[in-house]
């Protein structure tokens, strides 16, 4: 298939001529592409036909992150088996790999199978990379991501100063890719784009519960699909020592379990996301969560030891012994093992949640902090962070660690990782330190994409100088580990985080949560071509649930259910880091889709005063479900004993649907409940509303609006219906929260 | 929670008292775990109540393979967070990996946490495995396979020859779990079991597409479930030389595109394979499909060369030179490093499928056959195989090759693969060699799984002497990859093969195609739980293809056809083997299951003569969905021109929906059709029946039916209803076929 210029297409092909050239090939199969190919000939910019090529239009499209400047023109840039890349300027191994990644998803899309041969000057390439020159050779905070791409009904032309920048332009020009009848098209555009911070961070936990390196990897692929930059890999923890260390083997053998990364398999990742324009930064937690260090060297602990691998969430009180002159020489021999593993430039040495326990406990080293006038733990853990960070320097490497570490002797070079929240970030950026923000990306608390949305690095009314602001280097997802398994860590950390990144590469007035989900929907059907699993992993586990495929009314309970927010599943069901992460809580997934989706159905009736009849019949639909689907449920529960902490939610499920039901047949029916049944109704509702086998519903306010609305029509008709809108408004936003 | 032996209970409790019990505790979640243990306590052995422990019983389960002897008693073995397993005898770090994945398994299917604790005498073990010794050092095709489990209400023994019987009775163990009321058990069980072929084996083909080594892996795992215990790794194609040599580097450099295993990936599956208890017996092609070995060796071409890497399917040309000495002292080198790194006594040397095309062109070559009187191409391969064989024989391996090597010079102690059929292989065993068969087990042809279920490695009516048939040493499953890809080939080898596996291990007369596809269906999903993507795959890829999470109507269509079968791909769509296997046929599934639940249903209407409404109302929704689902599938094809091919589909699967209302509707009536009406309805069918972009519908002949019972009612009316049943089936099974 040859790439047609727009300029020869005839704009006036009917969908009927379109329909008869198909039917009579019906049976020529071969022929079919060809004649195809005539129809994207004919139709190719058929859509643009009321614009002049190159006129500014608006569009909706899926962009995310949302460029810094994007403008539409009207016309297109077909994309079919002609399609080529060509490169002007710079180019190297990692840009020519991204290029070809980047051709092998747009196939994967299209169907196409691109040409391997070369562009030519009779058949210039379909998208040309000027790029100036190859970057950092470790990716650095400081790389310059920017780049500008330009569609016409030509060509597509991505610049960038950097092939880390020409990456980023690669993943923008996939996102643009759409179809219509007439075949897939990028839409004429012109986009210059560049990352409002540099540090765009997810942090895995590896130490809690273990990820693989293909968990690991693929997650590299989702990060670059959405712009981030740093890998931040929190690999040790009272739960496991999860890196291989040379010098000190007892650490991974003793501490671990076996499930460890090789060195090997440490270069093998950093190489993968160094591809991919990543930074790779690892933390070593310290002094505290360091139980699984001391299980090879209790002489390095605190307390007397013996040490065993920590089992259970929370905070522990084996501690490094600041006060030992050891253990500043095996850190010392220790960092310089791993500083030559990671080449970047930042190390991440934790620093958080140490209560000191076991120093308050020690006499030594109650007499060591005498002797040197040592207040407090605090102080003393600020005496350690000074001994590493002098290591650290010798290394040549920055520090980071986590709020905790802030103190009036740290010196100005290292950075505040925060989560405490944008406030202390400002307090530490007025001091003079870099800071980046993980309070309010915290995905692990199982909060809904709008709540990180909303959080922006910078807090408002922090009135920062320019000088400030410039220490505000980002933020980073963090995917802490203590109830999730690689079968469950792509739903946990996917899509959600792909709007995290868009808040921290985005200009800051990019806030419409609506148009922010609309895309997340899109976006997270192309992060499955990574390999990621977050949606695939979710009917898998349903059928494990149930122990067959048949899975539709698990699917619709386990659709409407959230895990419980914050650390409440810790608190209701406390279990170890060895239990299976199988059980419904496991497959149901944060931000319920399917509440959305009711959520703007309920909204749409609710708008439609005085009638009230807009999306009715769908919702109708929607509870009557709900209601009927119990039987079903309890006879899967029946058989399948792991469901059955989960008994109660079919039940609530019904009176749920029921309650809705109720309220939508009053309003048909023009008449007020009987007294006493909105009482009833929501005492049902509250009751639904506690979370039962760790989960929650994620749709009782919106029924509680429609039985609000039921409730209150009586009194709506007492006032003019001009102000029917507002008031319905007021009283189901206050009567529901 | 603790296990509570069967005869504690008390058989009366009824779910009104569970229920009560239940919703007490609905404020208490920390209690909740207590009470419902109480309850498994007092329920547990409910269901048998009407037994005594230990009585034979008859009762559904879902075995695969079904073992040589299976008798059921009444009672049960709870399995609960107290579930420990302990061993006498043997013991080794084999057996305990498998014991410990097995639990990891359990865990995931119960969700409990069991104890790491080991038993003790007050609370001995759930599972009791008895192992006699370690089996075969590297697998063997003698190994001893079988095993014993008697699993009562206190205690399940399985005991075993060798370890690798005791992980095949672990498979058969994890295989019976079952789950009610009263929470998850075995049921009381006498197993004795072994295998009736010890040559059980998969060939994944890694030449035409590469698949990694989680793909393989993650196929041993499944291998393993079904007892299967041969991995054929075809390693070499025209297509690609999939492995390392170190001695010969140019072979995967030049010629694998990168994607080869490297040894130490090789060292790393056999030792995987070794743990499951499989064998992984390697295969080189030759002397044909050998093109990707000239590519960095062309002087071992029997033409001039220079060669390239073949990117289509077929049979080609190039081929070994077997008149050069040189070529045989390669061999020996290559061989000698290859066998070093396979322990497996078998090594496979293809030999399929050359023509010889370049050794009747070349005149040196027939100038050779000229000397030694060789008189033509087949004498030549078998001069060519004798040569080989010494070189084989020399490094203590034997040798096997697929039909094309029999000749009445090969030596008896080399094996048969036969793609020819059963016959071929009865034929060989008479004449003294070993064979194995994979006629009618090739599973890229995409037959539905009751034929590859039919197919016996004995052919009926061979009438060979027990020593003949002690030749007959198994079969294998073929994948060959000319239209997988890593993300589509689970689905092309599961479930189907773990009907083949079934085949090849059960008695010959377990052969109720009904009860293999009732057990399979619960094996399918069983399988997920080892990383399989057969299942979970398919709506990614529909999700990929519509460019959206709602695809309903795309998952509806797309259910009800399968690929085209035989090598009709090919000859419809001509591909490379570098096209994106990413299109409807990629997604579509051979052996549609929701065709398979239609034809259930219609052999159940037409069963139910004289009054035909059984399943009437069900039918009727399933042709309402198919004949209405056309809008929502225009508009998705017309957002996705990756499903452009398919646009005939939605109209084909509305007629098709409409035909059979129809016909329903005439039967309701109980009037006749129109004259023309059969006739136009079958003609419709029929060409709706045509394939369309290599897929096609897997339900038109149970339409059909309809469509004739429909039409021929008016005549059935005419004879008496008792015969009505028979008529029937006579009229629909003819007028089909």
């Amino acid at each position: 298939m040859r790439k047609i210029p727009a300029k020869a297409a005839t704009p006036n092909l009917n969908t009927e001529t379109e329909e008869e050239l198909q039917r009579t090939t019906e049976d020529r199969m071969r022929n079919k592409w060809i004649v195809i190919n005539l129809l994207l000939l004919l139709a190719v910019s058929t859509p643009a036909q009321q614009f002049e090529s190159g006129e500014p239009v608006a569009r909706p499209h899926h962009l995310m992150p949302i460029p810094a400047a994007i403008q539409f023109q009207a016309g297109r840039l077909s994309i079919d088996a002609s399609f080529r890349v060509a490169t002007e300027g710079h180019k190297d191994a990692r840009l020519e790999a991204a290029i070809s990644r980047a051709s092998r998803r747009l196939e994967g899309r299209t169907g196409f199978e691109f040409s391997s041969a070369a562009p030519l000057n009779s058949h210039p390439a379909t998208l040309l990379i000027q790029c100036a020159g190859p970057g950092s050779a470790v990716p650095s905070v400081r790389e310059d991501e920017s780049y500008s791409l330009d569609v016409s009904d030509k060509q597509a032309i991505l610049k960038a100063a950097t092939v880390v920048g020409a990456l980023r332009g690669l993943e923008t020009f996939l996102q643009l890719l759409e179809g219509d009848r007439a075949g897939y098209f990028i839409p004429s555009v012109s986009i210059q784009d560049k990352p409002r911070f540099q540090w765009r961070g997810l942090m895995i936990d590896a130490g809690r519960h273990f990820q693989p390196v293909e968990v690991i990897k693929r997650n590299l692929d989702g990060m670059a699909a959405v712009k981030l930059n740093v890998l931040h890999w929190h690999l040790t923890e009272d739960q496991g020592f999860r890196i291989e260390s040379k010098r000190f083997p007892r650490l991974h053998q003793m501490g671990s379990d076996g499930l460890f990364y090789t060195q090997d398999q440490v270069r093998d990742v950093i190489a993968y996301a160094r591809e991919r324009g990543i930074r790779v930064m690892p933390e070593f937690d310290m002094p505290g969560h360091a139980t699984s260090w001391l299980v090879g060297h209790p002489e390095f602990g605190s307390a007397p030891g013996p040490y065993q691998i920590q089992r259970k969430n929370g905070i522990f009180d084996p501690a490094l012994d600041p006060t030992r002159e050891e253990l500043y020489k095996f850190l010392e021999s220790f960092f310089t093992e791993m500083a030559q593993l990671f080449p970047d430039e930042y190390i991440h040495i934790g620093g958080d949640e140490n209560e000191g326990h076991h120093w308050t406990k020690s006499e030594q080293i109650q007499a060591f902090m005498k002797s040197k006038g040592i207040k407090d733990n605090h102080t003393l853990q600020a005496y350690f962070n000074q001994r590493v960070l002098k290591i650290l320097q010798k290394l040549g490497k920055k520090m980071i660690g986590w709020d905790e570490i802030l103190h009036p002797d740290l010196p100005k070079d290292t950075a505040i990782h925060s989560w405490r929240g944008p406030e202390s970030l400002a307090e530490a950026a007025r001091k003079g330190y870099d800071g980046i923000l993980s309070a309010g990306y915290y995905i692990d608390l199982m909060f809904p994409t709008w709540k990180h949305y909303k959080n922006d690095p910078v807090a408002p009314g922090s009135n920062l100088t320019e000088k400030e602001l410039a220490h505000i280097l980002g933020g980073e997802a963090t995917m802490w580990s203590e109830w999730v398994s690689p079968e469950t860590i792509d739903s946990r950390i996917w899509p959600r985080t792909a709007a995290i990144a868009e808040r921290l590469w985005s200009p800051r007035d990019v806030t419409n949560v609506t148009d922010m989900y609309r895309r997340l929907d899109a976006i997270s059907v192309e992060l499955e071509e990574l390999g990621l699993t977050h949606e695939k992993n979710f009917d898998m586990m349903l059928r494990r649930l149930a122990g067959t495929k048949d899975v539709g009314p698990l699917k619709t309970l386990v659709s409407l259910v959230e895990p419980v927010k914050e650390y409440r599943r810790s608190q209701e069901h406390p279990a170890t880091m060895l239990a299976p992460l199988t059980r419904l809580i496991d497959a149901a997934r944060p931000d319920s889709e399917a509440g959305r989706r009711f959520a703007t159905m309920v909204e749409g009736l609710l708008s439609d005063a005085p009638f009230f009849t807009r999306n009715q019949e769908r919702i109708k639909i929607v509870l009557t479900e709900w209601r009927d689907v119990r039987p079903a449920l309890d006879a899967m529960i029946d058989r399948s004993p792991i469901l059955r902490e989960a008994q109660q939610l079919p039940r609530d499920l019904s009176e749920i649907g029921n309650a809705g039901l109720e309220a939508l047949s009053y309003l048909a029916a023009e008449v007020g409940p009987p007294e006493g049944w909105r009482e009833s109704k929501m005492a049902t509702l509250d009751q639904a509303a506690k979370p039962k086998a760790e989960v929650e519903f994620a749709v009782i306010d919106q029924v509680k609006k429609l039985v609000i609305l039921a409730a209150e029509m009586p009194g709506l008709r007492r006032i003019p219906q001009s102000q029917w809108k507002d008031r319905v408004r007021t009283l189901t936003e206050e009567k529901t929260r």
